[in-house]
């Protein structure tokens, strides 16, 4: 099953993709919904981020090849975690498909794009084994973790890095079904393929990520677990530029970049 | 006016507290909203955090006492901040005023407490002047930062040292119309006063965080942005104690600390 969310005539609105169309539904595909008979065209469809999360997390460094891509081109000093410590992003940065990316008037640059697996959780859970952990997740949809990377060496936080609004573009449906551990991921500017990894390499599974985040806290359904991403992260991004996030699964998570009119 | 989430027989519900009764309403007091006619005791009611807020700010370091005292009691390294960079907390670790806080089984502690005072977002706000920043506050809570010292020394990110389950008790009410850089915040542990301190000498104002978050980003009603807190955190927490953080105007947030069965 493909689900999505969209912005309906009365609002936000949970839908099920069928052929060319979405059938909206009266709540979220994980829980108790029902068909409300209204059908809107998948062309036309404004989608939204498919959850509102109450909590976003984000795995952030899960993969080698970027911890060593990102040491030799950006001088960071990262290291292969010894464990798995679940970071943070905020809602407020949140868009949908095909909604823009706002670079802000004083922003130096560059911003960089990161192509990320996003696990969507449906069940309330707390203490999940690693071998029952993905019974939690409802499905999977793309993130695209926008890094503002001027910010990131100034700021003592990651709050202008990765969290300025617009700057998590996350979607366009969740699907269900499918192997989390091996999806390929890739990234397009302009239509030119600018990365692409497998999330077979991740340091940590979602799964084991899953049983060590509710050993402390309780996933809620609708938090998402964005997974990190492998290679490189450049060119950087430039007004007018498309970028898009594929999966063959999921699809293409498509998002044009501007500047804020300053 | 003074007002709270409580639990009600139908679920969550807001209210305004008159006297030593709550009146219910429909929604939150900075929305439209209508009294229900329900009536609950106050010294009766099982308070919910204030508000379940999308986005969960935090100031952090902000108060020039507490860097010097963490730096000398804990071996930190923290720096008078040149800029104000908001930090972020996780909405699963929110209880309110009257629930356990629950150490994990295998958290070495020590556990220490933070009493900060809360800004509570009441309108949506982008690009705000920092004349015009406290006119988007609904109101003023309290909250209780917990820390565990060892997992913040061992982790990459916070996300147990600060989020844990049951980590930021906040509430137990919101007030409007108070000066929020003219508090005392005092924190007692077992009825012993531990801490004491004025918002007064909190280095970047929360007009100023405010304008400066709102250039880069929506806060939306019903965000919360804790202020930091000033001084020691010691002594630490042990199960079986009462930790009440505690202002003049707001009340009193009182939690018993437990420790996980295992």
């Amino acid at each position: 099953m493909k689900w999505c969310r969209v912005q309906a005539e009365r609002g936000p609105a949970f839908g099920i993709v069928e052929g060319d169309e979405i059938a909206l539904v009266s709540g979220p595909p994980f829980e108790p919904h029902a068909r409300t008979g209204e059908r809107i065209g998948l062309a036309a469809a404004r989608f939204l981020p498919p959850v509102a999360p109450m909590n976003f997390y984000a795995a952030g460094i899960n993969y080698r090849a970027h911890i060593d891509w990102a040491n030799q081109h950006h001088g960071m000093t990262l290291k292969v975690p010894a464990q798995a410590d679940i970071g943070y992003r905020s809602p407020n940065a949140l868009v949908g498909s095909g909604a823009d990316i706002v670079i802000p008037n004083d922003a130096p640059g560059p911003v960089e794009y990161e192509g990320e697996l996003v696990a969507v959780i449906g069940k309330k859970a707390k203490h999940v084994r690693a071998e029952d952990a993905l019974d939690v997740v409802a499905g999977y949809t793309l993130g695209n973790d926008l890094s503002e990377r001027s910010f990131q060496k100034t700021d003592r936080t990651l709050w202008r890095a990765k969290n300025i609004d617009t700057f998590k573009p996350m979607g366009p449906v969740v699907v269900t079904g499918i192997d989390p551990m091996a999806q390929t991921i890739a990234v397009r500017i302009n239509g030119k393929s600018v990365s692409e990894y497998s999330t077979a390499n991740m340091i940590f599974s979602l799964a084991h990520h899953i049983a060590r985040m509710t050993r402390y806290l309780t996933l809620y359904p609708g938090d998402v677990i964005w997974m990190g991403c492998d290679g490189p992260t450049v060119p950087a991004l430039q007004p007018g530029d498309l970028v898009e996030v594929v999966n063959d699964a999921i699809g293409v998570l498509a998002n044009r970049v501007t500047r804020e009119a300053g």
